[in-house]
């Protein structure tokens, strides 16, 4: 292992090392704390903890200490955990996906706002957030002029160096040194009036810089570490898993075939998290394509089988979220990923113009779709949310087509993802193209609301339900003036409070 | 009245000049015809009516005669009602406000696609449409090397020139000809992976050409007319009409001082169509702005007078929709408002990359609006379509800020606009900041849900229902487990089961 003294070139800025604990007495009760972290990637490892130490000691004493948590998506699952434990999250924003936050979310303990990842660079900038006082920031490094090597997300890092007020950096050698070069920091961005068109056409295009500029005067402090990213375990692909991939590339090639997709490169992909999106990336070498782009937010394992493959020629994306396995593998052969891996902020991989100008194909999960198209991304049963909307909304709303996936039951078959009427909607009619389960594609393009819910039936859902779903149809449609988009509103959230009392959305 | 010959300078399209009826021959059982027209402005006047007068006599023959029609948005209210009389029109989109479609459509007699404004040329071009078989386009004028001199809004017609198979136009010298000059048609749209940045970084930056290119080879018949626009009649703002936009008025000064908004210039205007976002756009003035500008889908009388008064420098739009009194002003003066007007193809007037770049503020009506901020701009009760989403979505979603507006009830007070939960959603609680009733304004930007039905309620429903509110959220947030975003399922949409039983959503 290198000497960490190495990672820190610039003499100011190692004059500034501490421990964590010193580095979290810069950070007050009642602050806004904007850390760095997109998925499992690139949260800092030892300040929050620190912080937290401090938060139950105040309480401990009788006094009240929270901060308001701002990230890129979703950090580490300790960081997120130690600090919901302590009950030190005043307003989270804008995603989180960890257990004991999500509880403390539900039970009205703590303010969540959940909102469209490409929204949260401008919106702060905006002063929707108030002043940033904290930005808590994990790099590979410090160049000998003070600037900083991003280590393996990038996230709103950018904005939070801006904008804070003091910065705590954590150093972090774990990072492969040679990851330096892979990042493109664009610093063009601006609030309006004054914003430019961004120079992206092609997945690879850089218009930024390798590093994060920073301040030297508003660094308080700078922390050490050498700690692993945490990994995100992904199961092998599953059936249903396979048979949803299976149906996307059936897809494709009849896109293809129908000369509304190019044939060997498709056009660029993105792909939520998880094993389902997963699963699907992993299909693609399969399809015999060559040279495909992905511009997404998080590079999964699938994705770097797929480079070593050749099968796809270029990554974008603002996180390398991998497993233990996936880490090994990229750093073992960082100088080969490099050439083949863009990470950008996330006000970059996300933006609407990017998006829709590459033409993205958008592939995220759902949690349930009803017979109309409206997709459900985030709340249980209408009410008790999941993890957030995060990017689905950026790549679904702009993109090329527009496709929602999901196994068409959840809980060993109680629960049904296609459903009369959502009780919570994330992605309206309008953002909808095709969705898509094991059991088959519905093509919604074109296709009037009445049309919609045959093909959504008959496609999609499981088998157990379509009876239940075809009976509320008719009895709509039949419904003297029902209108436009027949439902029965006495009925439309029959399933889910079937659910709510029986724990089966099965009469 | 200048001679209708002079408005025809190629003499190849001279050459091709015929009746309304015998151009409509060219329209076939079946086809798929695009229509010029956007709002009240560029409808093509006699062809449309001498094809329904073709179907309705191969109707009376005993055979069957249906077009999907295709527009830019809803069309004169008498083209759209003659083809919906004689039940000429299978599957319509994506846009339309007429009485009698909109009974068919709600009795699912006529198919319906409701989508964004910004994807309709897009879609086509992909193909999601099948193919155009005849495009009906107004134009003001052709030019001697037959380029076309678009009339009073541009809509798709760029789209549907390049894509049709065959093509028919209404020459209406009843458009000043001194209009020519304020279109932008921009000629450098294209499918992905071959999409350019769009140079527009200012309301007024011209990108394309004054004149549509067609194939002659493709144009089948050229009609000349002289018939006026039918006008958009607005009323003059009520009291409360007045009163939402005496609170948008309030709410700019307060975003200038924090100094969120430039003092002088705001950012970018876009308003809807209708009386309240006249009443909005007509107080500018009252607000001591200079130099505003707007960058929106159509321009509406109000627009007029404040581009007069000096107010507004700068109007980018689609769509000139004016009232008697407006056409006039205009034509009586066409070449001062030449220069403060531009007119653009609507996938340029609501791309959502140049509505991110220039920061909009995006104010548009709605039907009603729940306790979290989910907007339903098109569903009464929630299954019969009143229009469609239009280009709300378009400027919502990627909008610097995002407002929907409208009075806090309907039908004297017997329906609430503010309700438990909206029973069809087209803009999410991720897309909608600020809500303004003639009650009040509701900023929901960085706010939970819990905070945000606090706010919604105290500050935009009307006080004959806010009780039912407060006590459907207090028992909603009393019931155990229920989660981030409270909701009693089998009472979310009781206020709309209410009306529908009784004609009135107060018990």
């Amino acid at each position: 292992m290198e000497s960490t003294v190495n990672r820190i070139q610039s003499s100011l800025f190692r004059q500034k090392v501490t421990s964590a604990a010193e580095a979290a007495t810069a950070i007050h009760p009642g602050d806004t704390v904007a850390i760095s972290g997109f998925a499992s990637a690139g949260t800092p490892k030892v300040v929050i903890p620190a912080l937290a130490d401090r938060i139950h000691a105040a309480r401990g004493a009788g006094s009240n200490f929270t901060v308001n948590l701002l990230t890129g998506a979703s950090v580490s699952t300790e960081t997120e955990r130690i600090l919901a434990e302590v009950d030190g999250i005043a307003l989270r924003m804008p995603y989180q996906s960890e257990a004991t936050a999500r509880r403390k979310i539900n039970d009205g303990r703590m303010d969540y706002v959940d909102i469209h990842l490409s929204h949260v660079a401008q919106q702060v900038w905006e002063g929707y957030y108030g002043n940033v006082d904290v930005a808590v920031v994990e790099v590979a490094g410090v160049t000998e002029s003070g600037e900083l090597i991003p280590s393996a997300s990038i996230g709103n890092n950018k904005t939070w160096l801006d904008v804070a007020d003091r910065i705590i950096l954590e150093v972090n050698s774990w990072v492969p040194a040679a990851m330096e070069g892979m990042h493109d920091v664009y610093y063009g961005t601006a609030l309006p009036p004054n914003r430019k068109p961004l120079e992206i056409t092609r997945v690879q295009d850089r218009i930024g810089q390798p590093t994060y500029r920073v301040d030297p005067a508003k660094v308080v402090a700078v922390v050490e570490t050498n700690v692993p990213d945490s990994a995100s375990e992904l199961t092998e692909p599953d059936d249903v898993s396979l048979a949803i991939a299976g149906h996307v590339l059936d897809f494709f090639a009849h896109e293809v075939k129908a000369g509304r997709l190019p044939a060997d490169t498709l056009l660029p992909l993105q792909a939520g998290i998880g094993n389902v999106a997963n699963a699907v990336l992993g299909g693609l070498d399969r399809g015999g394509y060559r040279a495909l782009t992905c511009y997404s937010e998080v590079i999964q394992d699938s994705m770097l089988r797929l480079i070593k493959d050749g099968a796809v020629a270029h990554a974008s994306a603002t996180s390398l979220a991998l497993s233990a396995k996936g880490l090994a593998e990229l750093t073992d052969n960082i100088d080969f990923y490099r050439e083949h891996i863009t990470l950008r902020p996330q006000e970059i991989s996300n933006h609407p113009e990017v998006v829709r100008r590459l033409g993205i194909i958008a592939m995220n999960g759902m949690l349930e779709a009803d017979i109309y198209g409206n997709v459900n991304s985030t709340h249980v049963m209408g009410t008790k949310i999941m993890n957030g909307i995060g990017g689905s909304g950026d790549f679904a709303r702009n993109g090329y087509l527009s496709m929602f996936l999901s196994p068409s039951t959840a809980k060993g078959g109680a629960i049904s993802s296609i459903v009369p009427m959502v009780p919570h909607v994330d992605h309206t009619e309008h953002d909808t193209q095709v969705l898509v389960t094991e059991q088959g594609l519905a093509d919604l393009r074109g296709l009037s609301p009445r049309r919609r819910s045959q093909v959504v039936i008959d496609r999609c859902a499981h088998p157990e339900f379509r009876p239940l779903l075809h009976d509320y149809v008719a009895r709509a449609q039949a419904t003297p003036g029902i209108g436009h988009t027949p439902h029965l509103l006495g009925e439309a959230f029959s399933f889910h409070e079937r659910f709510l009392a029986t724990g089966s959305m099965l009469p």
